[in-house]
């Protein structure tokens, strides 16, 4: 077997850092199960502050994550939703699921 | 389909929480491909300081993610493995690299 370690490891680094801090994916993980107004996105994970989910909504819209759709009804609606490139981060979201389930007693512990 | 989302918003946590920064899954990725030695691992991660490895290999230790083993002879070799528990990230530094060979150009026009 014999594999490019060192592309690998790129590969790997490059994903880490595109996902970046430990919001990203929480988001992600939010607007592609259905969340698409701020309030929603931002009731859905605890912890969150206003002020860093607006921040990391501009930069997801910029990385083309989100489409950002203002209707300019009154009130004026905002919605969120996931573009394909949003939902290729699906298999990597789902694998850190598996394993925080499996290791939740682990994780506890700590 | 009705999934635990709360539950699955929680596992997801765990696990960005238990990876931490940027470092633990390349040093994870180097250490199941087979480098042993702290020189070794060293030189297959670009851009890593010798201190925020020693710091990491020491979590890495209390944590259960490698064993340290110290032969001692002259000189004393000291050996780094994975256990089991390391080996349980491998689907998910597999769909990283995957993630991140697949969206090179994206990542690079960044």
């Amino acid at each position: 077997m014999l594999r490019n370690q060192k592309e690998e490891l790129q590969a790997l680094q490059d994903t880490l850092y595109f996902i970046g801090g430990k919001w990203r994916l929480p988001i992600i993980n939010s607007i592609c199960n259905g969340n698409r107004r701020f309030r929603e996105i931002e009731r859905s994970i605890p912890g969150i502050t206003t002020r860093m989910l607006s921040k990391e909504l501009k930069e997801m819209e910029m990385n083309k994550l989100v489409k950002r759709t203002v209707y300019t009804d009154t009130p004026v609606l905002v919605e969120y939703e996931p573009t394909e490139y949003c939902r290729s981060f699906g298999n990597i979201i789902t694998e850190m699921i598996n394993w925080g389930k499996k290791h939740k007693k682990i994780v506890i512990q700590k």
